[in-house]
């Protein structure tokens, strides 16, 4: 790839724009907003001076609601060899794409993409050359993409260091319902029981609500955006949620009963839930795909002075280990806490002695 | 406090009396399976001789479901001054021992607890006395509790180096099925939907569901004796989650409609939900009772050689910098990944030029 279009200079384009310079590609920006253009290019995304002729690639990076218009518009002026979008729901814009009367020819030179490497913050000045950096990179070829535009896609991908992976439309927006849209919307309505809890009982909080909490902080505008363009994927799957929430709430009434057999009943219901649960719980991949099981932990108590993680991760790289994943748990208000460390099995006992014999207390 | 029983060896058992007689306490213990009593005692946790008279405080450490029937015999043989448990539920073993028509006098000599510290291993192997350090110790003092009795336990607290807080047992019950109970349910219904879900789908799971699904990992038999012994206030909050979700149902189907003020009523629905959300994630504590929010976070890229998080620690103790807390996020299958430190905000500035100083790739 030696040319490129990015439409949209927002986070996402920028930073494709800025791993496709990095790589020597010829990039041109273009933005409704010239100031949001020109900062981009000031970050060395690429050029303000539109192309000569057609480029290899356009990169449609604009929000959902516009991805359609303007993919038609810069298909009837023959901007590029190749188009793609990075929305982050693939069935909406490739219909309405198709509904505007796009013709087969130009239907082949599309094809739909998402990389999922969302941030907080929005903007060129947040993006990043490495932002996609081992994240996964959805494309999803329709049934007319030809194989030269999905080669041009994992070429970018594969410059970005993304990891691609191939995917129906709608299978895309299901997927994204499940593993991102109804966990966020379930967690607001956790978060929302306790917006006006008692003082003492917000005080119990412990580490297992904080982490069914933490993506309910987010910005709701940027979310209304991404669950108006899925609704129904997203209303599918909270219905199921629902349809379990009853069955639970009536197991736990049944608990409460003088019967004994619906007592019994009660009880099967919630192991049946938990049990299912467990289940999904497994197939969440953690670090290089593998369960979290997958991991022992080798807990370590910790007071709040400087300095402590850095001895306790300087002394885990004298003894050889190699720490996979980090937790630190704190009582709220409190100078004590835990750190959580992850290791491969093998390495557990490893690590607990060589900790222990520098002066660790390691929790058994 | 110079005299102690404990009744019933497992893991909170056998771990308030590691922590009494590491005060120097005389602890006798017991337990109906004699064989855990004895490796309590191996541990040093006590003795398995009977005390000679009333000791100064029985703490009774066995299943919910036993609390009252231990405490009623224990009373009724005059074991101690004062008798505390630590059920994980606080409402039902009062109302029990109230209708076992335990008098006045020794109602009096009576002090609910629940010590919020859960690990998850269980038995006496497992137990250790810093297991309560600053972790919340719920007391749940009646209306008929003697102070000197109130003072015994808040020793005992304070000895296991946990936090005191003083509540109804109800007003307990209510706030444990708030923070703990339905957030758990919640997050295997999530987990649930994971099950049968197409490989693709999963594989495109990011850091939001991994937080949101954790404790759908624990064991269901625990989780089915916790929520039998609690299930009101858990039915009555779960109702709550059903009926914002059949909201939110609602209001996405109101997106997908032909009607414009259909659809501008949905946005509002769902925007009133992600509000809520947000207003009760911010009642969180996190580390030290500060909110999540008051931290800013530094994002460095690693790839995955051991000791580099050694050397990022290290470095920002070079810098004089505190981590308050710490997140690794890794894709999928990928060697690359983040790793972020929170700081306060004064020192995310420092940190970032002292690690970009040391050649660390800092995501802006």
């Amino acid at each position: 790839m030696r040319t490129a279009l990015v439409i949209g200079t927002g986070l996402i384009g920028t930073s494709a724009a800025l791993a496709l310079s990095a790589h020597g590609a010829e990039v041109h920006l273009a933005d409704h907003d010239p100031q949001q253009a020109r900062t981009a290019a000031q970050l060395g995304a690429g050029t303000l001076t539109a192309p000569a002729g057609p480029v290899d690639l356009a990169v449609v990076a604009v929000p959902p609601a516009h991805v359609a218009a303007t993919l038609a518009e810069a298909m009837r002026g023959g901007a590029a060899r190749a188009y793609l979008d990075v929305a982050s729901v693939k069935g909406g814009p490739l219909r309405e794409l198709e509904g505007m009367g796009v013709d087969r020819a130009r239907l082949a030179s599309y094809i739909g993409s998402h990389p999922m490497s969302g941030r907080e913050k929005s903007g060129p000045l947040a993006a990043t050359a490495d932002l996609f950096e081992g994240r996964p990179w959805v494309l999803t070829p329709s049934r007319e993409t030809d194989t030269e535009v999905l080669n041009l896609a994992l070429e970018l991908v594969a410059l970005c260091r993304a990891v691609p992976v191939v995917m129906d439309p709608d299978a895309h927006d299901r997927a994204v319902a499940l593993v991102s849209h109804m966990p966020h919307l379930v967690s607001s309505m956790v978060a929302a029981r306790l917006e006006h809890a008692d003082e003492a009982a917000v005080r119990l909080c412990g580490q297992g609500i904080r982490d069914v909490t933490r993506i309910a902080a987010s910005d709701p505008r940027m979310w209304i955006d991404i669950l108006s363009a899925n609704p129904a994927p997203v209303a599918d799957l909270l219905s199921e949620v629902a349809s379990d929430l009853q069955e639970t709430v009536r197991a736990l009434r049944a608990l409460d009963s003088a019967d004994q057999d619906k007592r019994l009943a009660g009880t099967a219901g919630i192991q049946s839930m938990l049990s299912r649960g467990n289940a999904g719980q497994v197939r969440v991949p953690g670090k290089h795909g593998t369960a979290p099981a997958a991991y022992e932990t080798v807990a370590v108590l910790i007071d709040d002075q400087p300095g402590q993680l850095a001895r306790i991760f300087a002394d885990a790289g004298l003894a050889g280990v190699n720490v996979e994943d980090v937790r630190i748990e704190h009582a709220t208000g409190q100078q004590a806490g835990l750190v959580e460390l992850m290791v491969v099995p093998q390495a557990a006992a490893v690590l607990s002695t060589a900790l222990r014999d520098r002066g660790w207390s390691i929790r058994a």
